[in-house]
């Protein structure tokens, strides 16, 4: 099956009609060759009603797999329509660091109804789990890994592997403990299949085994998997001692939800875990409007700064005309410098000790871009607003005033873009929050000033 | 050793001292410990004229992992100072897509000097892989996989892992084919460590492969591998013969990639591969210069707007101030669905038919969000600007202007904030570029024509 199938489109009409006449056996058969994922993606499209009848027709592990993927709401229905017996057996064939993941968006009821049929031991665990804070390496951790002891040989190795690989989440890497739980090394599959059988553990190991703590932040934990190019990282508690492990999949969903998150807050939005089309109306409105609040507040400081000079503008009306490109330039430039320090930040490629490279960088390239910007400007002010337009307010004097304003605009602009991401990174707040929309309220407002204070020196207002 | 652990300052300069002192031998004990990344991190803060020595002095497979991680600039230097029989040692020793991905960057002559040094039948893989477009499954692709054929035992199977495995960039997935070359099936390492060793494969393999194509998008091709949480993906041509794989690892990177250059486009930025640090002032000025001239001169149609209204602001300018609030407000309400829709359409939750579903979604919040800034806004301007700061040109009709100009900006802003990524992706252009700075741009215009339009009817000026 090609990836660019439109499954949905595809299979899902098949789908519904098998169900209205009622040929299960048909389409058990159908649905037992699909993949969780696309499942999922036909559930989504089903009709309410039908899904709960479909959910039963799925093998049981495939059952399982495909109730990670679909979204919350739907798991909550189901569970409702589930008796005890149902939910034991989808539950048991779940993954822990999974089964936590659906506890942490369920109510109370249904959580505690989950840990009722669970057997003790998971329910420990889980309990365990759910403890950690939400953005740590404990909360996506997974705690089924396999475990080796040095003094095996290769083939008692993969015989461990052979009986309890089934239900851990990665074969493809073991790890190598001693008595305390402390990792003394790694094995990957690979390293196993590729010695010969009577080796011993201790002599094919990795010893330079690199560890994230339950406290990391996932993100930290992501990104060291994509460094490092791992399928699977440790983790160990306060001390030292392995508790779990952060798989790959997991580790790229969470680099992709961190994207999102960035890209979100650089627009002013509340970050939301939900896909676009599953937000409700006033989810969206409430995830947008604080901001444009905060946003329209502190515009009306422009507004003032406008009123103060009222007088002036009034004897010199033609500067009115050029505020907006003014503020719209200097906003530009700002985004672009904080959009791109954050960006940096967030992929770990910049330091905070940086922040002077980084601000002389900036300053340079600042007065490249402000001095383009500026003859560009005035340019095009004498020749189109002037000479083709014939607007005769404008003077030499008046275009270089906007030319000037612009030039030390676009440089304050561009150094604060810079400068105020890391300043955030260095008092523990998101750098991500100093994007565009704040950077330029701040930008328009120190624009103004410099625009009436460049217009009452040159042409003495 | 920790992932937090800030590896440069901790060993840099032990590194240095060793290297100055020539204590070549404990130095090489070091470095033979150390990961390839970790390695190339140390390496990017070595003084230019010992990073030669350096290299020299790691193991051989050490140091062609080093060799793909450390930056282009450095690859090109090192080559330079290698013998022929050094070149061939390290690129022998990379993968194929590693050697691919080099080449790609590398200038014609040492491109020459490499192929000339690898052996023919490399050379012929290398010259295919390098004619596939930049963005295609192709060009990520490694050849280097496991083929298996169906008739073989599970015993059989792991024989032939364990005598071609080393040289195999994954052996995780294992790849089933016909005479034809033609994929029927996968076998992961985890099914053949689990199955009993006289199964055969044709029994135990999974049969619903996904395959790409060697054209399709390579972000495809990374946001299938997420999505269904494998490990890799094979990629076949035309003919539906199998030539090569995407794996886990490239897939991160490429969705890493693409993250940072919407996050680029969206604020108005050329994409450059290279990272913040590494860009040179004048790489800076260019990748930003294009989009702040350009948005420059789109925003003078503000400033002939305002031009043209220019006697009528004379009479209210009261109005004047509200100017920079309303299309800030305008500006922000119309990126945040922008972005929105953007990541939306990368992460490819929403198609192209949910255009008419993301309008009404849209309006709706738009409508919620008008309402509650107009009335907030309504009370500001009232409260603040009239009593508290005593301005008596405001009326509670030029507040009604201001207000309800700010309600139809918000709704337009929002429409077409969401319509327009829409339209650029039916017409196969980027989304990301219909982002903040140009929408803002556009929604610019639209409210200044707003406001004026409202002031004309209500205040009859």
């Amino acid at each position: 099956m090609h990836i660019e199938t439109e499954i949905e489109e595809l299979i899902t009409d098949t789908i519904v009609d098998l169900l209205t006449e009622r040929k299960f056996s048909e389409l058990k058969s159908i649905i037992s060759e699909m993949n969780p994922a696309d499942i999922a993606l036909v559930m989504s499209e089903l009709p309410e009603e039908r899904i709960a009848i479909f959910f039963r027709l799925l093998p049981k592990d495939l059952a399982a797999e495909t109730f990670v993927e679909i979204d919350t709401d739907m798991q909550e229905d189901l569970i409702h329509t589930f008796s005890d017996a149902e939910l034991r057996e989808v539950f048991n064939e779940l993954y822990v660091d999974d089964t936590v993941d659906i506890l942490e968006e369920m109510p109370a009821g249904v959580v505690k109804r989950i840990l009722k049929n669970t057997d003790k031991e998971t329910r420990h665990v889980i309990n365990e789990l759910l403890q950690y804070p939400e953005d740590s390496a404990g909360s996506i951790m997974t705690t089924e890994y396999v475990r080796l002891n040095s003094s095996l040989t290769v083939s008692d190795a993969l015989a461990v592997i052979r009986r309890s690989g089934v239900e851990k989440e990665t074969i493809y890497t073991c790890y190598v403990t001693d008595n305390n739980r402390i990792v003394t090394g790694i094995v990957t599959a690979r390293m196993l299949l590729t010695s010969s059988p009577d080796k011993i553990i201790e002599d094919i190991m990795e010893t330079n085994v690199i560890v994230a703590k339950t406290t990391d932040d996932k993100e930290s934990v992501a990104t060291a998997l994509q460094k490092y190019d791992f399928v699977a990282l440790p983790v160990v508690d306060d001390e030292n001692r392995l508790v779990g492990i952060v798989t790959i999949d997991d580790a790229i969903d969470v680099l992709q939800e961190e994207a999102t998150e960035d890209i979100e807050k650089m627009a002013a939005i509340t970050p939301t875990e939900k896909p676009y089309l599953k937000m409700g109306t006033f989810g969206l409105f409430l995830s947008r409007i604080p901001w444009l609040l905060l946003l329209m507040i502190t515009a009306t400081f422009t507004g003032m700064i406008i009123t103060g000079f009222e007088s002036s503008l009034a004897s010199q009306a033609v500067l009115i005309a050029f505020i907006t490109m003014l503020m719209g330039t200097g906003g530009n430039s700002g985004s672009q410098s904080s959009v791109t320090i954050i960006r940096a930040l967030s992929l770990e490629e910049l330091k905070l000790s940086d922040i002077f490279r980084v601000i002389w960088k900036e300053v340079r390239t600042a007065i490249l871009c402000g001095s383009v910007l500026a003859l560009a400007c005035f340019a095009k002010i004498w020749l189109v607003d002037r000479m083709l337009l014939g607007n005769s307010e404008i003077t030499v004097l008046v275009d270089a005033v906007v030319c000037i304003s612009m030039f030390i605009t676009v440089l304050v602009a561009k150094v604060v873009g810079a400068i105020l991401p890391m300043l955030a990174q260095a008092v523990k707040l998101d750098p991500a929050v100093m994007a565009s929309p704040f950077i330029t309220s701040i930008v328009d407002v120190l624009s103004l000033i410099v625009y009436f204070r460049v217009a009452t020196l040159l042409l003495g207002i």
